[in-house]
């Protein structure tokens, strides 16, 4: 727990590479843990990097290869050859040598996978780079403890002895017939605690969850998460099993999902950190931004068409501001509700019965609010005409904006999208838009103009 | 997996609830997960999912209470005896139980603890409840398998099957001195593959991650995740083994902060869901438009400070929504990627470095939003100046809004305050009023009025 990345390690480490003492550098690193040498590279220069992990141990820097971020990675990986490659994934565990593998051009994949000298490793990143990108097939690995109904418990042992070295963890022993197919699982804990001569068959739990390759990875989350489970089979369609999704894979995705819903709602095209370049960080941030110069000038051009009304009543022009400001934020508000339960799947009842219930409370809301904003342009106004109007179209713009908030993510979320992106500028950019033509028109309406 | 709450499968359960049916009842729910039977649960009227629970088995009751939403749960448990609680409670991991004990009022966690026949348990539950809120302590469970590190492999293997039945998972076997204090860890699977007659201190691994149980939870789920681990042994200050830590609560925890990170983004002052009561959403919604009216208010005034302007000059008033809006939509992506790397422990460098860089991304996107800008004035209205008073005023409010959004979270940071709160509502409303103020006041020095 105790390693922190502090100056003076970089320091020396710094120093030890300018001198290319080998077996110093090997010995700071010693007893590193690998994900805290990954957090190392991306601290030393790009070259500096490069020389630390060719020198160090397969076994360690094929499990810092898989630790550090898909840019890093590439970039360091661009200065290795095939076989280099090669040698880092066959120290890998299936699942993260095929990632690993799909990142690389076509043909360099090809190549890595001709230099593999393990054929199995190579046959199951091949199967593993065939299934689609959101699928269990593409989160699951080939490793894992698979026993047949027919075996004892002490021949069992006998087998796991062997099969155990190769996985990591051993999470659950999955019991197949001879087809090769699911039966059941038993834990290690069981096969500890059963009698050496009793058949695999009568102490296996015979309800066993797994989930079809092709199934959506998220929809794998869900249930992983759900049932609590650490570890849960993949199968195809005939119930053979094919591989295990480990627990920490699903936590990285869950963590990736969250990123990704949180980013859209701050108006982020794409996954980017603090420490991507100025050209990253605008094409990401760019595209929204122009959405709401969009906004902006339709905006515009409603006032503009009102412009007339303002010899009469100029404070009418000086509340639009607040009126797009509370159309956005209640529009976010309740987008983000319906996106909050739509990823944890309790959004219930139909969507007009949604709709109502977000008119009440958006009316609750307004009105409450208007009450207040109706007080302060009576008081320093002075004209009751004018608190009326700006305080009705308050109302009907927050309720408008409401339903809009709600209507949006859910008619997304029927249609196939992902209704994350109804909550970001999006709403807030329509809202306003919506907001200050209603606001006018209820004024002008009220006000006899 | 295959279990989905249909309509029908409600309307037979309510008439077998209706007709007392209770061996039906028993029958429907015999094969189906405690995590679905929750679900079921809050689909139910609440005289129903009591009438539910008393009469399943408390060994499968007590993992249907854990499963239940906190508000969902303490109403049910309004309706039990200290007695009942107690019962449910005694087939649950410790962690579960402290968990929900902690969530009855003081009174009646006295009584709960007193009605406890398993003393043991109940000495646990009351260590765990004395752990701070958001600390290791509060999210570990005491059931572990504990090994002396002078027992053979052997002799180890005949208590671990006395340990294991009440562990519901075993992910590692900690070795403890006769000290209780931890040296090491083993799996299940070193066990399998030792010989009998090992020393356990032979084939331990003696460097062993664990955190203090004061440890901060948060800090303890970024190590889990990071190091991938799936069970963390918690000690004390003197490095004795207390509990242990899984990843099941750590998945649990990720989802919280993430969820209400985002609903913090979104403007929501507290956890809540689309079902929840108008009165508890409007609680949550309310304040933050409460500041969005604030804001307006401020923008009414300042624009009002300007209305000589407009005669000469209409046009810069019917930009202000646009100036708004951009300035609040930089203002978010600027604190949400800052708010995010700070989650995720990667914001590097000095403050300084990072409002520089954010200086510049927000000039360049500027810069390229302006150009539009001033092309549209100048070809719509036809006047060059009000032209590039408007694209000069939209360069600095963006810069600025940038530089708000960059400077705020990482402030807040600083004095130990969540930066997520800067992303929401919070960053919007303070730059509406920064923007229109800076926007009014480039103009009219551009404008020579």
């Amino acid at each position: 727990m105790a390693f922190e990345i502090t100056n003076e390690f970089l320091e020396n480490l710094v120093g030890f590479i300018d001198k290319k003492n080998d077996s110093k550098i090997k010995n700071i690193f010693e007893d590193v843990h690998f994900a805290d040498i990954a957090e190392v590279l991306d601290e030393v220069s790009f070259d500096e990097a490069i020389y630390i992990i060719k020198l160090l141990d397969s076994e360690k820097t094929s499990e810092i290869l898989t630790e550090l971020d898909e840019d890093t990675r590439e970039k360091i990986l661009e200065n290795f050859s095939a076989k280099e490659i090669a040698n880092e994934v066959e120290e890998m565990d299936s699942d993260d040598a095929a990632d690993i593998i799909g990142e690389l051009s076509e043909e360099r994949q090809k190549r890595v996978i001709n230099e593999l000298e393990d054929t199995e490793l190579a046959e199951d990143i091949k199967e593993l780079l065939s299934y689609g990108d959101d699928t269990a097939g593409s989160l699951m690995a080939k490793e894992l403890v698979k026993v047949y109904e027919t075996w004892t418990v002490a021949g069992c042992m006998r087998r796991i002895r062997g099969q155990a070295q190769e996985v990591t963890r051993v999470h659950s022993i999955y019991v197949v017939d001879k087809g090769d197919r699911l039966v059941g699982r038993l834990s290690l804990k069981d096969l500890i605690v059963a009698k050496s001569d009793q058949k695999i068959a009568d102490i296996s739990k015979a309800k066993v969850d797994a989930v079809n390759v092709n199934e959506d990875d998220e929809t794998v989350a869900r249930i992983m998460v759900k049932y609590d489970l650490e570890a849960i089979p993949v199968v195809d369609d005939n119930n053979v099993l094919l591989g295990r999704i480990t627990i920490d894979d699903i936590v990285d995705l869950l963590k990736e999902e969250a990123d990704k819903d949180y980013q859209m709602a701050a108006g982020l095209t794409q996954d980017v950190d603090s420490d991507d370049s100025i050209f990253e960080l605008t094409k990401a941030r760019l595209p929204w931004l122009f959405l709401g110069l969009i906004g902006g000038v339709g905006a515009f051009i409603i006032m503009e068409g009102f412009q007339d009304v303002f010899s009469k009543y100029a404070s009418l022009f000086f509340f639009t501001p607040l009126i797009a400001a509370m159309a956005g934020n209640v529009g976010v508000q309740s987008s983000a509700i319906i996106v909050q339960g739509l990823a944890n799947d309790d959004v219930k009842g139909s969507i007009n019965s949604r709709l109502l219930k977000e008119m009440l409370l958006a009316a609750l809301n307004g009105v409450i609010l208007a009450l207040f904003l109706f007080l302060f342009v009576w008081v320093y106004e002075g004209k009751i005409d004018l608190a009326l109007a700006i305080s009705v179209s308050l109302v009907v713009v927050i309720i408008i904006a409401g339903l809009i908030g709600t209507f949006v993510p859910l008619f997304l979320n029927k249609r196939g999208v992902d209704p994350a992106i109804a909550t970001g500028p999006f709403i807030t950019t329509s809202n306003d838009i919506f907001g200050i033509l209603i606001y006018f028109m209820i004024a002008k309406m009220i006000l006899g103009i």
